[in-house]
């Protein structure tokens, strides 16, 4: 019987995160770890300027007052006392899509699962006035089987995104290139101080090959990537030893 | 005359930071803007929950109460009012290689200037009791001028790290696999609670190729590792159709 570590970045709270556990307890024994607080863009961090707590909210299903990658950590090294055989994070209301997985705790808590040496996958939906989180649990429970039954490469985890509505299929896909563009809103204070709101990015991505995680979900399919956390650009290796002579 | 922007994760106060922005104020206008407090292992977080202040703290500094990845987009938007010529973000107390660098925030500032389409230079140094950023600091530039003269590609960043002591040389390097392993110490408060610090993990390395980030600090080199945010997996885009079918 596998292990199943369900996290997300929403918090322990999120109706996406249970749909999510729902989905994969057929396959396997299902433990739920999740951030007490919403812990969107959070990206990859560790809390380490303070101790962290456990709070038991139910049955297995357990609060921690840090980042989902805390909660991979403090899953494996204190309430299982083992690495699972699966980390699955989300269902995120909002997509994580190309250069943007950097930014997302969703994405990172799969990452986590990958660097302490089990599969890791990361589900996203689109960010809409309300949710329906039945084709994404279908399609986490579908490619989480695959995963259990096939095993993926070590180090490798995967990031599935899913459209509104029935989607057409699913779609395996390449991280898309994004033109960044960051917006700021200035507002004053009463005191007449300035401060500043990140609003969301705008989406701007790069026309791309016709198989992005991008272009999936915009036309109707799912999408799933394979990632692996291995950034080195390997063709600027010989111009870099150029320029730097 | 180029504008560079410094950033980093240990904070405007950290004494690395100034001694990069002392080696790099001969290559062009320089402007710090970092975060008012340390930041580490924060990795690509944005703060989207609360709204973000910008303090100057001197002539051309400037401290913003959130993340290194905040307070590249704040100064971009709202400081300098357009995307610098180059991103340089350190120098870091402690190392950032192999996979960490996806916890990193010195790694992270550099990442985003690249997001936001400018070369981006992260530079670490070896965590001692005490620094000498001088090595780091001429390392720094070296790398720089390279990047203003010859330019890199879009979306690369290069990351740096100095070992202590006089280095042998400057090795381009790949980015380290690593055997993630998280060490929890478990404490018990006054009234009987448990909570959690996380430690800094182990070091635990692959025997890796000769060339990584890894070897090239151990054996006393400066090591500059060319990054780009692409993840996908290529070697698995072709299973994995075969598996979800």
């Amino acid at each position: 019987m596998p292990l199943i570590l369900v996290t997300n970045d929403d918090g322990v709270t999120s109706e996406g995160i249970h749909a999510l556990a729902e989905a994969v307890r057929p396959l396997g024994e299902v433990i739920v770890v999740a951030p007490l607080q919403e812990a969107s863009a959070i990206g990859h961090a560790l809390t380490l300027r303070r101790p962290l707590r456990i709070e038991t909210i139910s049955e297995g299903v357990y609060g921690v007052d840090g980042t989902p990658t805390d909660c991979v950590n403090l899953a494996c090294a204190i309430i299982l006392k083992r690495v699972p055989d699966l980390v699955v994070s989300g269902i995120n209301k909002g997509w994580n899509l190309g250069d943007d997985i950097t930014y997302s705790g969703t994405v990172s808590g799969a990452l986590e699962g990958a660097l302490l040496g089990t599969p890791g996958i990361g589900v996203s939906l689109k960010r809409t006035p309300t949710y329906d989180f039945g084709p994404s649990a279908d399609a986490a429970a579908k490619v989480a089987r695959a995963v259990l039954k096939h095993g993926i490469p070590p180090r490798c985890f995967l990031n599935i995104n899913v459209p509104s509505g029935a989607p057409k299929g699913m779609r395996v896909t390449t991280q898309a290139k994004r033109n960044h563009v960051t917006k700021i809103d200035a507002r004053m204070d009463p005191r007449g101080n300035a401060y500043y709101w990140i609003e969301e990015a705008l989406d701007e991505y790069h026309p791309d090959s016709g198989r992005t995680d991008y272009e999936a979900v915009k036309e109707g399919y799912v999408s799933v990537t394979p990632l692996q956390p291995d950034m080195t650009a390997y063709e600027v290796l010989a111009p870099l030893v150029e320029h730097l002579k």
